[in-house]
């Protein structure tokens, strides 16, 4: 299958001696292209969230050591300003693991270079393979998602798993987007997902992009969805998967997991290998953390609640593995005994 | 138990010769107490929602016959045209029961009134004791609602179920009220409740009020509150009950439920007995009605949503019976088999 016709979105791309990025911040309202020529300026805008998702974080840090590598080419010193530039980039947002794993990839280059236009060449090379990579790794998961959807199935996604998140394609949404190449999916629904609205904001205008049918929901609308028998899969992204197969994801995914698994329709966790933690027993180890209150008190710029309100705010929530009915890594699917799977797909690196 | 703590916040109130209601639109950023002087006016108010809540609906279309009466006395005509202002107070929202309800009560009067004078102290005495009953029958409904709930739990709620939709009080929020009087409840956590957000402008303002300790949730938030074991209740009110259990109430009502049951919590609706519909014999008979999507792609003015996205906006679900652990209401308290309990209740009319 040629997954061509999806390649409309690029959240991350490079140029000739730029890095071209999608301001996130600003869809769908506004399309804007940013055109980075600095390292400096690929940390500013993986601080602010220009861009976001995981994996594209990780592939604008990959470039942004090569747009160093370019400015101080000429400089003396250029292995000790470029090392410098590379520790900015790799901590602009700490908690992202696929920001450390790029650049760190980067730094061992620079380790091994003989000369600063080498590393230029090198930089660019190994860029453009993680996002390679990361491509190919999505349409392989779309590839295998897909299998286990029927013909004439709907599906309900959460948060933004899409092209702007990755490489390209996506992952849960490379399932969506495959499925619906092969003819096996009727309607997709988003939820909004409170409280960046993601699903709003960024999926149905990617679905939108695609000419996939689609509905916006609202997050509390999901349970209905399954209830009513107008969506027959859950298909999500995961932030972290513990060794068990318990998912930690965007909050609002356990309570469609819930309505899903009480209603008889399917779960299906997309994410990369890399998302699984071995060193994590289960979701109970995991870490939830929450942010700022005042996310909850205003919707769309405008206050929405009264003073002296409190919010409790969690980004994640984690759906355990019994609620999950398939893993898709781009190592295969697991189905089932999640634990021994999971070990499985580990050991063949 | 003394409620008198609870009665800062009045939906309607009658004045000497006028009708206060606070604008609902407005709130919580403005508490602006509108008074009214004709039906008309009344009607306008139930029409553009600045009132809510089938119960307050109901009241304040029953103090606009009291206030067509007043405007009328004096004309020759008097039945007429108070006849013609009630019909208009009935239509002012054809889908609310407790307003044809309520204004039915005041036609009988009209049709055995001998003067307009003494039609004007019958219609505000019926009023008097609609108004009078609903709040009696939440603090009913608080007591026996609060009696389930053990010390030291903290319970989630869904949408606005309180003063503001009541002559008093409420009914959910009632049983929340309650049972904070009497040292049951930790914690009570308000879910937004998107698209209309009455969780986050109104529930969350009442409780803020009455000074309970609270806390707003993202609707997608409910989930991890029973899977962590931050809540032990779910807390809602009802749209229509069938005779089996079945409850249909605003949308995420079920995906609460469906979490809370997954995790071992357990779920509450209160309802006045008037809200079972003894014709209606399952869920599956209830109409889900839908909305305009509009109301999911913008909010307050802002537009969050890509031009040429579509969505789907249903207004209610229905929670089966069986994830259901107790319905009260002002007659007595369900719980286990509901259709033989509510059947007898209905039987203790």
């Amino acid at each position: 299958m040629d997954y061509a016709q999806f390649d409309r979105v690029r959240a991350v791309a490079p140029g000739t001696h730029f890095l071209e990025l999608l301001d996130q911040r600003l869809l769908p309202g506004q399309i804007l292209q940013l055109r980075l020529t600095t390292a400096s300026q690929v940390v500013d805008a993986i601080a602010s969230l220009q861009v976001r998702g995981a994996p594209a974080i990780g592939i604008a840090g990959a470039y942004g050591a090569w747009l160093a590598a370019l400015e101080f080419a000429e400089h003396s010193d250029w292995r000790t300003q470029v090392r410098a530039a590379l520790l900015r980039l790799r901590n602009a947002r700490p908690t992202a693991v696929n920001l450390a794993w790029a650049v760190d990839q980067q730094l061992a280059l620079l380790d091994g270079a003989v000369d600063a236009a080498s590393l230029v060449n090198a930089f660019k090379a190994k860029a453009d393979q993680i996002r390679a990579d990361d491509l190919a790794a999505n349409h392989l998961m779309g590839r295998l998602g897909a299998e286990l959807i029927a013909q004439g199935s709907s599906v309900l996604t959460h948060c933004n798993t899409g092209s702007l998140a990755t490489a390209g394609f996506g992952t849960a949404l490379g399932v969506v987007r495959a499925a619906f190449a092969e003819g096996r999916i009727k309607e997709t629904y988003a939820a909004e997902t409170r409280p960046w609205l993601q699903g709003a904001r960024l999926t149905a205008w990617e679905l939108l992009q695609d000419a996939i049918p689609a509905r916006l929901v609202a997050d509390g609308a999901g349970a209905l969805l399954f209830s009513s028998g107008r969506a027959h899969w859950l298909i999500v992204g995961a932030d972290r998967i513990a060794r068990n197969g318990d998912t930690a994801n965007k909050i609002g995914t356990l309570a469609h997991a819930c309505a899903a698994k009480q209603f008889g329709a399917k779960v299906m966790v997309v994410a990369p290998f890399s998302t699984v933690d071995m060193d994590c027993k289960d979701g109970a180890s995991i870490h939830i953390e929450e942010r700022s209150e005042d996310e909850l008190l205003s919707y769309g710029g405008v206050r929405t609640v009264a003073e002296g309100v409190r919010a409790f705010n969690p980004v994640f929530d984690v759906t355990p593995a019994h609620l999950i009915d398939a893993i898709v890594t781009e190592r295969g699917v697991v189905q089932g005994d999640f634990s021994r799977g999971l070990k499985l797909l580990g050991s063949t690196a």
